[in-house]
């Protein structure tokens, strides 16, 4: 019925496992992709060009800056990281659904950039469950697990200015929740209007030949 | 998660085969209810009370327009017919998502009080099948099908006031259209306060004490 994709921005709480949601879609679903963020920082061993990052000069970036060619870029620690707009704007006119994983605030950039865009904030089933699984990596030191639990008490303001939240309970449920809510997206009128345009005209042409 | 159901409201031209997809997600689901309308006519043959309406005296119905009890109501040839407005609360409250089969001014009306409804507009393939399907009931002239296709011509200029439309190709697919488009309407966050309340305030919490 259409083609283009649904923009899908993906944003949760440290530990609540967003990012293997989003792999789980990547994996059972052909029609979407992943945005790739480009940055000014040397490739680690076994990153590739094009998959962990596009990899770019300082200079490229920068023109790329100048040129409005992000949906919205920062610097850390003297490297910059973007999510690049030709990219995705490609990959939403083969009709992928393109994710982009990122925190509140970029994401309510993004909505402004593109107000059809998609905002899903992954929930955990409760605080107790979010500790536990900040804890049960095993990796991370107190102070480290207090510091996100800290930071995901304030992150829970912003909540309500997602379109949708999906609580991850179970991985399976939670990639099937998700990709309800982008299937039931590519449903509005806003995305189908050369096919409502099309019966309308028909319709029209009909009535006056009558 | 939550409880509260869904207000949804389902348009379409004649001949799309609306009434056949509300009865399809009737069948199949059970946190369905169909919104059964008031009425001041008398019953007919088969017509049972609380199931093809609500059979009330003039004097019952006028009492519930002064007492503002209805969603929308209108008068044809002397009866009233109406959408009791404490039926659909009931049902909603009950955890049911309570369909309204209406057409597109009364759809609109349902916007104004209910800015939580979902609105979908049922589409036929095209313009040439919903004239097919409009002929092939063999029950109506040919002046009732051009009458019935210039309403469906001026009726598409509201399409876009809709939050969704589902394309009824094959019913099946319409009624898993319309129900994914439900299901993932229950995971706004306007229908999930008191899950985000409790997350939220479960977090400040730890915050607090730590």
């Amino acid at each position: 019925m259409q083609t283009r994709g649904i923009l899908t921005v993906i944003s949760g709480f440290a530990g609540t496992g967003k990012g293997t949601v989003v792999k789980g879609i990547m994996e059972k679903y052909e029609d979407y992709a992943l945005s790739v963020s480009m940055t000014t920082r040397s490739p680690r061993p076994g990153e590739k060009d094009g998959e962990s990052y596009f990899f770019v000069s300082r200079e490229e970036f920068e023109k790329n800056i100048a040129e409005n060619g992000f949906i919205e870029y920062a610097e850390y620690v003297g490297n910059y990281y973007g999510t690049p707009k030709a990219y995705v704007e490609k990959k939403l006119d083969e009709g992928k659904n393109v994710i982009l994983e990122i925190e509140i605030q970029g994401a309510m950039n993004v909505k402004k950039l593109f107000p059809d865009a998609v905002l899903i904030f992954i929930m955990p089933p409760g605080a107790d469950e979010l500790e536990r699984r900040l804890s049960g990596r095993g990796t991370e030191t107190a102070e480290v697990i207090k510091k996100r639990m800290d930071r995901a008490a304030l992150e829970s303001e912003g909540i309500e200015d997602y379109d949708y939240i999906a609580v991850n309970d179970n991985v399976d449920d939670c990639v099937e929740a998700v990709n309800g809510i982008i299937r039931a997206s590519r449903l509005k009128p806003a995305f189908n209007t050369s096919f409502i345009e099309k019966v309308r005209n028909d319709l029209k042409e009909k009535a006056r030949r009558n």
